[in-house]
């Protein structure tokens, strides 16, 4: 085994391979990796300066069970050769030893510190002040001697899986121990390659068990009001980080439209109470009753909340500026870095960066969008809709049928078309991921933000309207008030009771060390766009319908009060660690919250409009059905109108962000003055 | 004469000022100057480098009758000192002698470059790039070392007053030969404090009459169809610039919805022909004789220009930005230089720019504008409501009156209200330019654009409510589609005759050698306020109210190729020169353009609506009127979002603008880093 690893260490690192002559039983390997203070089993670096630190594992490389040790040994030699050798210049330990399946990885000093730069991430200068870092000024960051203090967790992993991204062949290549097949290409990219050639099954990020215990408890175990978000953002970084800020944000400030249904629902209670006492048995009164509480409150509640919607929009847009400030991600570079793994092109020159890189024409991605994308996008969406009315139109035959025979067969028929309903829906739902993900791979994004940006609203439209379709289609077809109450208030009960369940089922007991052995058999993180669903669909619920059910506002506080938890068990215990980038917002959802912001005053002016009580009250007031239209329309362009001024008045970022970003354009436009006196004494 | 010259030109100017025995008369001095080669009169700089330049003299200073000469020499010799020492760094000239109440400037090239970096203009790289000028890097910028060359006319002079403005006391200073409660106190603002005084009765731009002739030839003396642009950028700045580029762009545009009104109104004159003869004496034609042509051709030309209006406004984004690159105002830093001379605050640390300056806290500006300004200009918009029903309310009198007398004194009472109502309304508008000046200068903003910016918003908002407050409410409430076409027809083919009236008027064959002497004698240039509301108004009759007189195209395009002239007719001779500040846009203008053409399918689904045709048609359809209101609803909400979509999807600046920008935000951010490189080196 000695042998094995002075040949896979490549020339430098023979020695330090040879010192570690390691007997250690399989399951103990990755728990003394951790402890280890020396670094022995690690190739070595060039690097003079990242020699003598302490090695921390940080990713886990599952091989290919055929992989054959040649191939382990080159590709060990490629992880640790530095990056002018189109290495990846990071540290790899081959594990129990040189044939296993597994690779550590760890990353130097350097490589950290240069990535950090690469990626635009700011760090706290000697002043106090978030800098964007730069590697030639390390010295006047804090704590830049100590990488497990000046990055995150996350932060650190994320760079290794963004060095191995980065890998690319120099010149075409043969791979030992492969067949000729598996031959690279001049500018390969290696790491997808050898992906696709079954050599890597599996790269993840390792969880780090202290860390992790230590976040749980002040995350989930206990009866915090309060989630630790910046233990959060460092141990799973900053798409995390975010998702729960937000859900954190939104569930309080549900706050104010909680109190105000339970305080209408109350008082149109005891008004309904009254009512009842004085007109007893009339049929004015069961109308009433069937139309729920009394609709004054309801307009109450409706403008009350197409506002609040917009407020918290904005609020949330200067709390994320702030929370990106705070986490050092404002200023992130990924324009000017490298392009993705997947992106293609002709090699050519970059006009802002100057590199030599693949480029792909910003005019043959539109193309590719407008006359691809957007259309089979838009035939997916009318399958849901040839779906819905497939339902009715199979209901009512089903129904007909069951009141002509009446036996146990048409019963049975009953279900029928709910049945084939939800078999299409999902079949759709699958089908089209799989669409929505070539789609956007075929439009080529140069970024991966962008290409996520894409997918998810490729997703996010048609989920959408998947849930929504049959309650617009009650709302402005049927026009049936009563229906779409019920049917909301069950689909909000039931998410409730879904959740607590799952919240209930989840034994929060076993101990984390035997499941940090099995990291690799755990599945891999499913992403967050689930968890963003859920809530858009919830505010979905509560805006687009808000006058319909005061008490959505109520249910859905006390959902996400639960909601947080599971959430964060979930992440915490049934994954493994995602790989996540920096990110600076919470991206396209932001967008998807505020359009709904904008459709709910359509939708509740509708349905306001709609509303018997209005109905009769403008009837006695001699009030025609235009005319209550005409008001109806008035009242929305107006509401509409006081949305747009509120949200151009409340600035996106708070003051204090504002200047320090016109500080560093200021700093930066002062020193590009500065570079070129420089270089023009030179 | 000699000794004057001699004790004003100051320590180190003294020599220069004494070889100048300048014995010309006086009306020929100024040509004189500006053709002089060497420099004598002129005060002298201590730069060597700017010391053998020929002088242009680019502004001129009027002094008020009563200053004496030892303060026109207190004057000049501030004028001349270097900034370090408190002074503008600019060159004067005493005029015709030292009792004579003007002073000419120019500026040095030192100081030309300088605030050329200050202002952060683009100059033109040795590359060919457009980039920020720096003055260190001077040598590698084209022209650098010919002032006349690298700087427009337009910039030199604005540099002047820039630091004119920009003059500041730097201890408690007594003026010498103004009463002592005339003393200037630490940081005032002097240009300011001699203005008050009386000492500066005027401060104006000169025009260069060589460039001027060749100016109106280029742009309307002939039988041009294009403007020469950047003749107009490099002589009158890029403000005017910026609106001539807009009213060429925006009157080729109106060639679509002209084409189209015209054809619309040639074939609904033949539909309506055919009609007449086949149904003649019926009076189902009277009442389409009445509604005008027929709607059907109205309601393509309203959808035409409500989407027409979207993409034109777009397209412009992308037309000013490109312009904006081009007269290298892309990346002006206003932020970062000195306040606006009006500014006032507690002294402090500007947290962008480290530099101590005034300070006033945002939150506070914010309160006075929501406390004061907007309660305020809400108040007047209110008055202009006010006197609009007064006016209904006296004509309904007055017609009663002369139906029961039937005098010639009630038939002169028929003209009151509207007399009264002129009389109100103009009364109304100065005292409001006035307040908005006042309130604008309470809201104590820092920088020259955003004063300008919310004064004109303020100014605007108010002149397009009197403009059209009459029109809307006879469209919804009167609810009258003639009236209203024929009030439209009317108001546009009014404009079109006082503009060619003025056109006429106006003769073109003085010599310009005789305005050139009496420049100061010319009214100041009235900003471009006039002009820019005057193309708004028309943009709101043409989409506003377009699918009511489908020739307004047509009438604005021949208006407007008059106007093209006539405006710059009135820019080149009737005024003096303005000041102009670099700018990127038009600012302002451009949302209020896009606020209207929103507001514009609101107006029209309305006016389609309340079309006779419409209803009839709708009536033979068996459509209620409920149903026709939710129609144009809905027809409504679709094209608002059609247009939100389109907004969002045409990019604002071309991609090539893009990547210049991006490539310079890279630049500066490498430079950022290569600076802290060197400051740890050193």
């Amino acid at each position: 085994m000695s042998r094995a690893d002075g040949d896979e260490g490549g020339g430098g690192s023979s020695e330090t391979a040879q010192q570690t002559e390691e007997k250690t039983p399989e399951g103990k390997l990755l728990g003394k990796l951790s402890a280890t203070t020396s670094s022995p089993g690690w190739t070595k670096v060039s690097c003079p300066c990242c020699e003598s630190q302490r090695v921390e594992p940080l990713v886990l490389v599952k091989l290919g069970e055929k992989v054959r040790p040649e191939t382990k040994r080159w590709l060990m030699r490629v992880i640790g050769a530095p990056q002018k050798d189109g290495g990846a210049a990071l540290l790899a330990h081959p594990g129990e030893d040189a044939t296993g399946d597994i690779i550590v990885l760890s990353a130097p000093r350097c490589t950290l510190l240069r990535a950090t730069e690469e990626l635009g991430l700011c760090k706290t200068y000697h002043s106090g002040d978030m800098e964007a870092f730069s590697y030639n000024d390390r010295d006047n960051f804090n704590d830049s001697d100590n990488m497990e203090a000046f990055l995150t967790l996350a932060e650190r992993q994320y760079i290794v899986k963004y060095e191995l991204d980065g890998l690319r062949a120099q010149r075409d290549l043969r791979i030992p121990g492969l067949p000729d097949s598996c031959t690279l290409q001049h500018r390969n990219n290696i790491w997808q390659k050898l992906g696709s050639a079954g050599v890597i099954v599996d790269t993840f990020p390792l969880h780090n068990p202290e860390q992790l215990k230590e976040l749980s408890e002040a995350w989930y175990s206990g009866n915090q009001l309060a989630q630790p978000l910046d233990s959060v953002n460092s141990y799973f970084g900053s798409p995390v980080a975010f998702y729960f800020s937000f859900l954190d944000f939104y569930t309080w400030s549900l706050l104010p439209p909680a109190i105000l249904g339970l305080s209408i629902t109350y008082f149109s209670g005891e008004a309904q109470k009254e009512m009842d006492e004085s007109v007893s048995g009339s049929p004015v009164q069961s109308v009433e009753a069937d139309s729920g509480p009394v609709v004054g409150g309801h307009m109450i509640q409706a403008v009350f909340s197409m506002l609040w919607s917009t407020v918290v929009m904005e609020l949330w847009k200067r709390r994320s500026s702030t929370l990106s400030y705070r986490w050092g991600t404002l200023h992130l570079a990924e324009r000017f870095a490298e392009p993705r793994p997947g992106f293609h092109g002709d090699l050519g020159v970059n006009a802002v960066t100057g590199r030599m890189e693949p480029l792909f024409p910003e005019w043959q991605r539109d193309v590719r969008m407008a006359l691809v994308s957007v259309p089979v996008v838009g035939l997916f969406l009318g399958l849901v809709v040839v779906g819905m009315l497939c339902f009715y139109w199979g209901e009512a035959q089903v129904q007909q049928l069951h009141t002509d025979w009446d036996s146990l067969l048409s019963q049975t028929l009953l279900y029928m078309p709910s049945v084939l309903h939800i078999v299409y829906s999902n079949v759709l739902a699958t089908v089209y991921r799989r669409v929505a993900k070539s789609l956007t791979e075929y439009e080529n994004h140069r970024e991966e933000s962008a290409y996520e940006k894409h997918l998810t609203a490729k997703v996010l439209v048609f989920t959408f309207f998947n849930c929504f379709a049959v309650l617009f289609h009650i709302a402005f077809f049927k026009q049936d008030v009563p229906l779409l109450r019920k049917r909301l208030a069950s689909l909000l009960i039931i998410t409730q009771l879904v959740n607590q369940v799952t919240e209930w089922t989840e034994s929060e007991d076993d101990p984390p060390e035997d499941k940090f052995r099995n990291q690799s058999t755990l599945p891999a993180f499913p992403g967050l766009f689930a968890e963003y669903i859920e809530l858009l669909v919830q505010f979905g619920y509560l805006s687009l319908f808000s006058c319909v059910y005061p008490l959505t506002a109520v249910l859905l506080l006390i959902n996400n009060l639960t909601e947080i938890r599971s959430d964060a068990y979930k992440i915490c215990k049934l994954f493994q660690k995602p790989f996540t980038p920096p990110v600076a917002s919470m991206g396209v959802w932001r967008i998807a919250f505020e359009v709904l912001s904008f459709a709910s005053v359509v939708t509740n002016c509708w349905l306001l409009m709609l509303s018997p009580w209005l109905q009769e009250l403008c009837q006695e007031g001699g009030l025609t059905g235009t005319n209550i239209l005409m008001l109806a329309v008035l009242v929305e362009h107006l509401l509409i109108l006081v949305k747009v001024v509120l949200a151009v008045l409340i600035p996106d970022e708070p003051d204090w962000i504002r200047k320090k970003i016109e500080h560093i354009e200021f700093t930066s436009m002062q020193a590009l003055r500065e570079q070129k006196l420089h270089s023009e004494k030179s």
